[in-house]
């Protein structure tokens, strides 16, 4: 792509650093923003290097945070025995959009994946396990995806505090609200049989 | 959607105002960049702001340049009388990428849209229709693109050059290279055979 203008250049090849777009899609949003009135591309701008620079991560949960301790961790009204392990700040949206869980975090920042070169030490293992073996935590949710990386990041954390007084858990695997059964995949319906819980109890959710 | 940090959210919020960019995209790309090395972000924020406050564009065709008379029309070794006629700034790059043009641009911005609400006026008309009557241009090739609007903005142009001594072309219309007949539409199709080229001619392309 030949530019006219080294300007122009310089922001579409930044723009193309973003995952998913590629050069002509920066070159079709920097044109956009062109088009637009001065302030919009300042504010874009200006949004950016604050987030960048002044954000923070929660010191006891790792979550992304303007304070050094979040809003759910400093929150009296929640749960702080219950504990919920999950990989990513999006993981803690998406859990707080369902308001069906009143307890804490903690975000891993990633799962173990040799193949990508992440390692436990590459995550926020150690604090985790320091926070089971302070007593604090009653039980542990396992939140992670499910699949062979998250299994074997569930499966080290638990290694590490399975002698201390923790119950754990891991959210419930199945047939997705509204799906319908011969469109699943068959190892989640058959651990959907293996997994049934009381038609009773279902009735309560 | 909820946000444990106002940084993160008007970042979030700025990213998706973008076109085709919604807010989990945008959440995205954000949180890539708080993955990324601080350097990333600040060169993405400074290359928008300075784009977007530093960028000129050329006093001639009205292409982006960074000074006031751009590459193109600063070119001696360029045809200063013959004119190509295009709606936008990506239409000179793509015609520049195919490097079958030595002529020059005239960038109208746009084209005539009553439904949007552009007229003439909002185009860089005027400027072109002075070239044309200093003199100084010996042909026009009209490349907007082929619809309502595009062939409305080519014939309001021409009314008001017709008188000068000018000639006028468009870019010609048929089956693109590599295009199979039975999947061509209909008017494309039929022009294509109105409009057909001597064989000869057709070799040395």
């Amino acid at each position: 792509m030949e530019f006219s203008s080294k300007l122009l250049e310089n922001a579409v090849n930044e723009m193309s650093q973003l995952p998913g777009i590629g050069k002509r899609t920066a070159l079709r949003l920097v044109l956009h923003l062109l088009r637009q009135p001065e302030e919009q591309t300042l504010k874009l701008s200006k949004a950016l290097e604050n987030m960048r620079t002044q954000i923070k991560f929660c010191k006891s949960c790792h979550n992304i945070s303007d304070v050094d301790l979040c809003e759910i961790c400093a929150n009296p009204h929640r749960n702080q025995e219950l504990i919920c392990v999950v990989e990513d700040v999006k993981d803690v949206m998406a859990i707080e959009n369902t308001s069906s869980f009143r307890g804490l975090y903690h975000v891993l920042g990633g799962k173990i994946s040799p193949m990508d070169g992440i390692g436990p030490h590459d995550l926020n293992v150690v604090s985790l396990v320091e926070k089971v073996k302070s007593g604090q935590v009653k039980e542990l949710i396992f939140a992670l995806s499910s699949t062979m990386e998250g299994d074997t990041t569930n499966f080290y954390i638990f290694k590490q505090i399975k002698d201390y007084n923790v119950l754990t858990s891991t959210i419930a695997r199945g047939i997705s609200v509204g799906d319908e059964l011969e469109y699943a995949d068959e190892i989640t319906l058959g651990r959907s049989i293996i997994n049934r819980i009381p038609f009773e109890a279902s009735l309560k959710s």
